[in-house]
């Protein structure tokens, strides 16, 4: 058997929305694989097998598709709760020390604020995700204040290397897109060789930055993957 | 001579504006007595002392005062400029060993991005600013990711301590205070006894925290104070 991506990710998306149990809060990562993990919630919550739960948002994309799915009056912000028993997550790379690579979908902050403050962060992947190093294939976005982006683009290649490039969008808002947080992005073109955390924890504390997409294996209990043989495994 | 509050600041205000030189690119703190040096600045400008400056305002207070002023002109936004000669700013707290609280106007982070990146930060003060530990008469001050504030909040009472209460506004504009940035601020109620380099690095790194109040005294050039007597001194 040969799955494609978009299969992979509904059996990796459907495996962890059967682990939810009623009276939980939820939170709910952004980008395709988890909004296929809202959608079988939400087939969960209208067949009532589970009941009581209030789901947080890691952005306005779970927002709206909570919308679509019509499951809103599920939806909590984050203000309104005292803890968060289990956040599921996409990511966009995963190394094998299980440290991640987030935000292609713009929604970091968001989600690394949600993620981290879970009881328990699962992360859900199909195996297309999985690299040796982070940075092999996609870029480290870096969510800065808009109007001091230039200051920290400089600082982050002048004292870390790489390349850092404003995220720019050609079509529905042309220009520098802005975050859910009316912030902008940067995309960071490195090959992480050091310890991501430690990367981690230099990029935040550069002042103008935000939040990165760097997370750090620390913050993360479980990674579930699927293989193009559609079985389920976890990160060891 | 008992100098008021006012005229140490204004002492102090107008010896900083007489140290810019022409061809200075000037980052331009927010405050109180930083607006008495963008008006002895302005003074200055227009009596064609000094020419050719750049003006990098640290929050809209000094891009609309500068209108009142008539040197709008002067001023460029961070984006615009690759490098800043030298930042002047107040601050609402400074220990012996230089390491400053700001924030009370709201300004902290585009402070902390324009201060932390200039070659050279001047801190202007009168006497009464002066303390023996930070947080003995004001608050740190911490930017949050609005939606985000109360687990940001719970976060730093459980594992630091202390109070934080959101800021509130009850006239203007009232409910919490947004600032520049679109965030929220938390006004965290504690005395540092700690290194409070070390406290601004774990305040940092919570995720949802935009950026904090304490400014460590590794990136402050000089502070220069005026007394009671009219006197201008230089922390050692």
């Amino acid at each position: 058997m040969m799955l494609s991506i978009e299969d992979m990710k509904m059996r990796v998306a459907k495996y962890a929305a059967n682990m939810v149990e009623s009276d939980q809060v939820i939170g709910v990562g952004s980008g395709s694989t988890s909004m296929l993990f809202l959608r079988f919630l939400a087939e969960r919550i209208q067949r009532r097998e589970i009941r009581n739960i209030s789901l947080v948002p890691t952005s306005s994309e779970v927002e709206y598709y909570s919308t679509l799915l019509k499951i809103e009056k599920y939806i909590v912000q984050p203000w309104q709760v005292d803890h968060i028993d289990v956040a599921v997550d996409g990511a966009d790379e995963v190394d094998p020390r299980k440290n991640l690579i987030k935000g292609g979908g713009g929604a970091l902050t968001g989600e690394k604020i949600v993620d981290y403050n879970a009881r328990e962060f699962i992360v859900i992947v199909d195996e297309t995700k999985l690299v040796e190093k982070l940075g092999s294939r996609v870029p480290v976005p870096v969510e800065v204040v808009s109007r001091y982006w230039r200051l920290v683009k400089d600082r982050i290649e002048r004292e870390l290397g790489g390349e850092c490039l404003l995220r720019v969008l050609e079509k529905g808002k042309r220009g520098p897109l802005v975050t859910d947080n009316g912030n902008y992005l940067l995309d960071w073109k490195i090959v992480l060789d050091e310890d991501p955390e430690k990367i981690e924890v230099i990029l935040k504390s550069i002042p103008g930055v935000v939040e990165c997409g760097i997370f750090s294996s620390r913050h993360v209990s479980r990674v579930v993957v699927c293989n193009n043989d559609g079985e389920i495994m976890e990160l060891k």
